[in-house]
């Protein structure tokens, strides 16, 4: 329930500089953004390979069990750095705020934004805020970009699946896609899901200690879930992959969310887990860099890369049972992730 | 007058992969990113300062004479970077579409994106597009990152302005302010007003080839225009700046509409031109080299840097009268930029 006086963002003129000041308080001091605003931050990086990635984050609801806007985004632009097998060295985080928001809203998320960033000890340099009539973004809108360092001079990249590679699942799939459907759902599940939603770098960075160029392509389930992660990788090296269905770790509670919400576990967002193809050689060190990281006990062996049919993945079940895997449709959980 | 069949932006379950199919070639193809799919572009950087921003375009209209948001994200991203006396390295555009926005308009703005960098010479590397439900967000929303690598060891600073800088301003202001206003208007002006949106890092590389470090600060008239750039590089050096009033070229037909509008000039966004403070000893130099480039044939001195009162912007008339110069409200002019 929100009181009517509830102070919230207002696009009139007259509260222009308040309104500035408010966005440079809540915003621009709890960031620890440099003073005074710049239009770009500078800042010394070591030659080599750089890692760049901006993604628009939409998720809805913006607080949900586990997580909210500011860390999905700050975790997902980690995440998108640490899949080219980059250390994420800057973030940087564009608002667009629409008018009647909650200040209070605005202030959360950023606290969020402000604490992940300092747990997985990258720097938010830049920002921007926009702050926009009603009906012209739905609330608060993020969208986050991430400069890296790559760790070796053969980054994991999405077409180098090799056929007799082993595919390794981090952690069990499902749910930060299974947390957000209970959190958008006014009934909601009688169990309690929370987002698995993390930074994977430190993950990352012990995987490629132990693997080197042998950790050949990474990819984080988010949108689309691990039939969208192993589509995607299978297409873009022109490769099989086969799967044991009964490998991939399914948590009770996402199974029972599939069920309830008709939605097919493998396809569902995964925040905290990533899907590795690893040179077989290499694959064993890996698996136990991997187990001794926080994000990786649970690493394991769900399948290996075949010559093909290029893009073509295959689950086989315990009975032996062969079914094809599909690509989600882009819209089916829209703004889950 | 848009058909009832104009092929629109879906966001039905079974039209997903249609969909993906649309924005891969849509956008992908385009922007000519790097196939496979990869979650981060990596590409190499000398070593030394670099520097990264992120802006969220909200500008309303999209499409206005002389640009639309496409050119308008990537010209604003560029001119981020060249602010801070860097070369542009890499962008990044990360699309928000709202269902139900004619193809033919997602279209439209990503070639104008694509021409956009290319005629700047700073190829797009990396991108994201996501679709949200009407409602979520007004049609279309960009948001670009830019990466560049700074040209020299002392690179310009909001901050760095000092008593004694000569104020020098690259063009006419309030062009694109005043397109924008004109084409919002439903009835418009009799005049027709083009928004001179550019890329002004060649200009700043021509300044930085001429003045190294005397280039203290630069700031380009963006949201809050020239008022908005004088004061905040006034509060940012804790000095006071004095202009000559009949010194900054108001364009004629920028004049009209500050007039039909309401809108002072000097608070129009100006897409296309940058003030400078400029060590005394540079700023001849730096004027020179400003006028041989395009987009500076006009630049001149319109005023200096004083010891005090700190963030206090005065301009005087040719009668000798002083008006202060006010940071103009955030809400003032929204979504004009």
């Amino acid at each position: 329930m929100i009181e009517p006086d509830t102070p919230r963002i207002v696009l009139d003129q007259d509260g222009g500089l308040a309104l500035a000041r408010l966005l440079d308080e809540t915003v621009r001091a709890e960031l620890n953004l440099p003073r005074p605003p710049q239009d770009a931050a500078v800042f010394p990086v070591s030659a080599g390979p750089v890692a760049l990635t901006v993604d628009a984050y939409v998720a809805a609801p913006r607080f949900f069990p586990g997580g909210d806007l500011g860390s999905l985004a700050v975790h997902g632009t980690i995440n998108n750095l640490a899949m080219r097998g980059a250390e994420p060295v800057a973030l940087g985080l564009a608002y667009v705020v629409e008018e009647g928001l909650p200040v209070a809203e605005l202030h959360r998320v950023t606290v969020s934004v402000a604490k992940a960033a300092q747990a997985a000890g990258v720097p938010v340099v830049t920002g921007d805020t926009k702050i926009v009539p009603r009906g012209a973004v739905d609330g608060l809108q993020l969208t986050a970009t991430g400069l890296g360092v790559t760790l070796t001079n053969a980054p994991p990249t999405a077409g180098r699946g090799l056929p007799g590679d082993v595919v390794v699942l981090s952690g069990p799939i499902g749910l930060h896609g299974a947390a957000m459907l209970d959190a958008r759902d006014e009934l909601g599940l009688a169990v309690s899901i929370r987002s698995d939603t993390r930074p994977l770098h430190r993950l990352v960075a012990a995987m490629t200690a132990a693997g080197g160029g042998g950790v050949h392509a990474l990819r984080d389930p988010g949108r689309g879930g691990l039939a969208g992660a192993l589509t995607g990788l299978a297409g873009a090296a022109g490769v099989g992959i086969e799967l044991f269905e009964a490998a991939v770790p399914v948590p009770v509670e996402v199974a029972a969310a599939g069920k309830v919400f008709d939605a097919d576990p493998w396809e569902l967002p995964s925040a905290g887990c990533l899907v590795a193809l690893l040179r077989p050689a290499a694959a064993e060190g890996v698996l136990a860099a991997m187990r001794a990281e926080p994000g990786g006990a649970q690493a394991t062996v769900i399948g290996e890369v075949t010559p093909g049919p290029a893009g073509q993945v295959t689950a086989w079940t315990v009975g032996g049972i062969a079914r094809p895997v599909e690509p989600p449709a882009v819209a089916r959980f829209a703004r889950l992730f």
